[in-house]
């Protein structure tokens, strides 16, 4: 990694943001705020962590327009005021961190296809295998070990982790990431019949992936039974995400780790699902949803919803109680109903009780 | 892959069925009722799908039994009438998609113990690593960067996708499909002791997987403590799923994506297992018993039982409610109990209520 | 591997515990109490499996303390009386399968940088890369498709199975097993703003894993984004586990397969999270807590805790009942309290009804 070295004001002048203190203090190097040293710009995430201000050592600090920063006379440090204190982070530790860049050409000990076509300055470490028709654009990474199927169509500054396998015909664009042990393209899960009589239904379809999508280590993306499987442009999947045939992710959603994807279902854009949560197949996720860690979505589920299905943990003993009388459930309801009826002086507020919400 | 073509009469007679329509229309093609377009097929997966008839212009469709089949005079247009559409639309797409055939030989860039036995039609792509011992039958396909360890034995007409690893010792029947990254006979997940005092219990058994069965990508089988983990003859598993040390999975069960079924259990045949379930260890799930997506599975389960444990999500601010109230779910089942005591005009159907359900 | 042979009474030298019967019997090999034949040591796991001492036909027996040993007398065969049967299983079982000697040294179809650092004793197998500035020491072995990135450190006798992914710049203690497809130091799932504004994190932190530690196939964790994310010394991790950027896990924890942890949580020394748990970002796991399988942790866990919050599946007619009840759980809440203002007699016992904890 070249290092690199900017003035505060040259930050700001890069990320946006007013300078509070000298703007000509040198920064090298971005950290936390308990790690900070002197060199070092470091952010403050949050109003409530003000107290940290007073013990760091950090030349600057990135701070949100709310936050009070304290007076910089005689502390030789300055502050970064912006809008947005954690995208302005963001930036600045890209600016710090420029993706590495990697020359080392086609190796030797990859295998190579003669017809597949790679373009000027693509980068192949050893035991990389390129198929037959295989298209790789310029710029592209490949780390030891990934597999690239017959047909693959891959765009300009991919980076394609090691091991990660991509089958046959399957397509990916521009700018995308994929880390270590993603596999892009396996079958999808279709039999026919039941029981002994199951056949394999042929996954015949392809998967595409849009620009500046990023997928998560051993995340597996599996190709469509006909058709395509697609993840739309800037879309962001963690680790161990399982997408299923013919599913369709829209722009911009966020997908984090374990969760699963069943066939044929609709993701709409900026999505948001979090860890572990299951979506059934064959619905439709409305733009701009959010979703809970572990919850289950077994029903299509509206545009902008904030749905939460995860249960949360309760000391042991207490819980099995709870686990016995859950699937009473509907005869404690219908024991509450049939006290209301019996008890004579009933108002009209208890008309609003339970058997009301019973009919909806 | 080779082009098929044929009659939709010639396809009556491969996967049975009555042809409504022009025998001779040739098909080239297998596609969705959306997309299809002269010279294909497609299907019709529901009766109650009918409405896409009218504006898809493929050359023939399958249709079931139950289905009104509208004139075909002067449309050009076949049927094929079936008593299973989807399992003759699974028929068909075999017929127009052969499994392809590699005839590469063994690479001589795949590294091969001079011990191992590698039967003829074998392919064995480059930076395929096999072991001491290993047995290897007719016409497997092993992609890049399988792994197979000393002594595995690995049957006819496989396939191994790129980046698989079958640890030492294992056996593959015939005709299995292991998906990109999975792993066989890792070692279990076994240590004795408490605390600190814990100490890795040597897994010296094996993973036995027979016949037909099919794999997912980066799923992963537990190599046996004493013994062996089976996957019986048939049995289809989806991505990412995790089969522990000493599980015995039957014959045709299905698997679908992230379940986990912890060691020593038995899967009967025919079970199906939706996404995200779990299924604790040392118990037994009775043949072709289903369990519906993200239950928990603690006990037993009787032959051909149907379980559910999933818990929907709901609108997030609705649910924190709920989660606040059921670790009270015990308090309310007694103030329900006390007021039922209370009332005096209580009648023989109230003695029915919550108190006899919760001697059950 | 090299066979083994001890006499009972070497074995109870080696792993404690008194001789019953013969101490000179010669012992060859371990397996299953239903498995045993003469020359084997097995282990009753629990005294109520006593009835299987009747027919089984092992030469020896590793019982607990607690368990009435039959008469010896003309049986031939011996007892070993422990404190721990399970404990002395395990030892025994590591006498018998020694970890394999690997003896291969550096294979010339690896890919080595030459600036890396080899020590003595590593074995190396082909397809194997290891970057530059790379260090491996003494008698650790790195299999087929292992990937060091530039500035690795792999401690003394660790074992990197197939298709390990170890990113650039992590570090490994010694002694660390890191099985099939595992992968270290993958970008951790962070990017700022919101939508389409979306900007990536740059993760530029690392892994450190420390000694003894045990991590399951196919599991993923993910570097830091500024600083370290760290598993320490002793804990044993299974398959198909995330963990994510920043997350510290303590000494000697167990984390069952499918387990997620998301980002700059913290795992106490000793904590057991079972199979398929979920913990959210930025809380604690106390010391020695343990977790249920299925279980969402959605805050900090005292130390010592013991927490379920898996849901036991239930028939599916019943369950869809009582999954439509759930979410009117606060109007059942409601309607009971009403019920006892509404009761004219209520005694001081209906005081400590449900009002009361609703306060909680």
């Amino acid at each position: 990694m070249t290092k690199v070295q900017k003035t505060l004001s040259e930050l700001a002048g890069l990320v946006g943001g007013k300078v509070v203190g000298d703007g000509g203090i040198e920064i090298a190097r971005v950290t936390s705020i308990e790690e900070a040293g002197p060199g070092d710009i470091t952010f403050l995430a949050h109003p409530r962590y003000r107290s940290y201000l007073a013990n760091c050592k950090a030349s600057a600090i990135i701070v949100g327009t709310g936050v009070a920063i304290p007076s910089v006379a005689g502390t030789g440090r300055g502050y970064l005021q912006v809008s947005h204190a954690y995208l302005a982070f963001a930036k600045v530790l890209q600016i710090f961190n420029p993706p590495p860049a990697y020359s080392g050409g086609v190796s030797p000990h990859a295998s190579i296809d003669p017809t597949a076509m790679v373009e000027e300055g693509v980068v192949v470490f050893p035991f990389v295998y390129v198929g037959k028709g295989v298209r790789v654009k310029r710029k592209t990474v490949l780390f030891p070990g990934v597999f690239l199927g017959d047909g693959v169509e891959v765009g300009e500054d991919c980076v394609l982790h090691p091991q990660v396998t991509v089958r046959e015909g399957c397509r990916l664009g521009n700018r995308v990431i994929l880390h270590a042990g993603v596999v892009i393209g396996a079958d999808g899960f279709g039999y026919a019949g039941e029981g002994r009589e199951r056949i394999k239904i042929p996954q015949v379809g392809i998967v595409e992936i849009e620009d500046e999508v990023e997928i998560g280590a051993n995340t597996t993306v599996d190709r469509a039974t006909l058709g395509r499987t697609i993840i739309r442009r800037g879309t962001k999947i963690d680790n161990l995400v399982q997408i299923a045939h013919n599913v369709v992710v829209g722009e911009n959603a966020i997908i984090a780790a374990q969760a699963g994807i069943a066939g044929s279902t609709r993701i709409g854009n900026e999505v948001v699902l979090a860890g572990q949560v299951g979506v059934v197949n064959h619905i439709e996720i409305g733009d701009r949803a959010r979703i809970g860690p572990q919850s289950g979505i077994p029903r299509s589920v509206p545009p902008g919803a904030v749905l939460s299905g995860g249960v949360a943990a309760a000391p042991h003993q207490e819980w099995l109680k709870v686990m016995t009388l859950l699937p009473r459930l509907p005869k404690l309801w219908n024991a509450v109903r049939q006290l209301e009826r019996k008890i004579p002086h009933v108002g009209p507020r208890s008309r609003k009780g339970v058997k009301k919400h019973a009919r909806r």
